[in-house]
């Protein structure tokens, strides 16, 4: 047994960035003094989800990689001694920007960094205009505490990206997001589309035989263009084993932290007893490759 | 709306071939006269689940394809007017055999068949003895009733051979299965298993935006090698909608008949909503045909 405590932080997040920073910290040394080794953050935790609408100007709130977040949440891990998952808006050159997890070791420096890979866009999730598509590829980062498959948001949704991430040593797969109900959609849908999320990253847990990790916000934020009465994020960020099932569930209408245990190496157990990885079928897979497959 | 009736037939078997038939064509008729378009039996139907032992005298229940299956279930499909999925052990010739999903046209043909991709070899499913891997990829099998995406059993754990049924045009997934309990893993364990089992399925439907039917045998099946206590097998066949959310489910411990509507059409609303397909990094996914991404 390899017993790794995560920590989760699930946050609102308001207009003053220095706040929710605060918050954040709060939140971090928190789980850290109930003996976390790994803390993960929601998607683009500094600030507001900015993607609601689609400015220009909101480039602004993009930072580089080293850069001031990494240093102070550098500090903060190296001094808890905690390995840390950040989320943010990474300023590459003028005119690349992306959405970028960053992982910071325990003694402060930068791990590694993934850049999302897949860019929704819907409304009230413009993405694409903010972010380029990441050019790292689907590469773990090695840590202390284990190989992290580090992903972000909409990239949950797809298991090429998990399986991918497992094929080249994932020990758990973490998705920092940012999730939530457009106001057009009844409850009832929203409830469906809530239950679908999580159901497609519990089937990303067992078909690799993987725990999973992922940190959503919650609470409203006002669609800053008024076109839409904006967005309620559902929180119900949650951890899985490694055959899906829940290990802890945090609630959809509220700021919440906890402390999860996973036994990192019962992958090992799990995979023996399904041994999906044995048998697939790279010879009749080529079609992955393609946008669609036409009759003919 | 195009709303297509399915079918299940959740069973139990004996060694008396003739009774299996006979009560496959009680539950058939039966599903039919509830309006029925679209019948799908649990895998290999007309028998026992013979891989718990490995005795080359077993390929004699082999039969080919055309055969006298497809014969007898064509003229019950015709004479019902239906669409029908089998699943049947396939002698091809001396020494290949396969485990092969027919689907017969409601006048009787065959429209299609899909030979078993990912064959599992496990305690008790010793299925690599028996069962030649397909070769006849991932396709969709074209009916009157739609475009049939017809996997079988193990294939269930692959998100790799749904996802490229759904490029390939599937309009529903279908699953025909054999998966129950070995003895020596505890109750709760196997719980456990059989919710993974249920969640990896909804995860590809919510993956690809398609309803799945899955139909899995039930009951006890003695191991005629006497080498373990034999299985007992899962029941809980199941029908989702495009987003995972569970239409039907049959019990786990007895057999049942149900019949369960689909609008096939929802798939176009759902995909519109959350377009995954519209953002696969088909660049990047090149790794997907390797059988592990070694570090180096």
């Amino acid at each position: 047994m390899r017993i790794l405590k995560v920590g989760i932080v699930q946050q609102s997040c308001g207009n003053d960035i220095q706040a929710n920073n605060q918050k954040l910290e709060k939140n971090i040394r928190e789980c850290a003094s109930r003996g976390a080794q790994l803390v993960v953050l929601q998607e683009l935790h500094n600030s507001v989800y900015f993607c609601q609408t689609e400015d220009a100007a909101l480039c602004n709130l993009a930072e580089p990689i080293p850069g001031p977040s990494t240093e102070r949440f550098g500090a903060l891990a190296k001094e808890l001694g905690i390995v840390l998952v950040l989320s943010l808006f990474e300023r590459r050159t003028p005119g690349i920007y992306h959405n970028t997890a960053v992982v910071i070791e325990k003694d402060g420096s930068i791990a590694g960094k993934y850049r999302k890979m897949h860019i929704p866009d819907d409304p009230c999730f413009y993405e694409k205009f903010y972010f380029t598509p990441g050019d790292l590829g689907f590469k773990p980062i090695k840590t202390s505490v284990g190989m992290l498959g580090v992903l972000v948001c909409w990239d949950q949704w797809y298991p090429e990206a998990a399986r991918l991430m497992s094929l080249a040593g994932a020990e758990i797969l973490i998705y920092p997001t940012a999730i939530g109900g457009v106001g057009t959609d009844s409850k009832d849908e929203q409830k469906v589309q809530r239950q679908a999320w999580q159901l497609v990253q519990r089937g990303h847990s067992v078909a690799n035989g993987l725990p999973v990790i992922t940190v959503n916000r919650v609470g409203h934020e006002d669609d800053p263009s008024g076109a839409t009465i904006g967005l309620d994020f559902w929180g119900t960020s949650f951890a899985t084993g490694h055959q899906g099932e829940i290990l802890a569930e945090l609630p959809c209408d509220s700021e919440a932290n906890t402390v999860v245990e996973i036994d990192i190496d019962r992958t090992e157990y799990v995979r023996r007893g399904w041994p999906f990885l044995r048998d697939r079928r790279i010879d009749a897979y080529h079609g992955l490759l393609e946008r669609y497959l036409d009759e003919d």
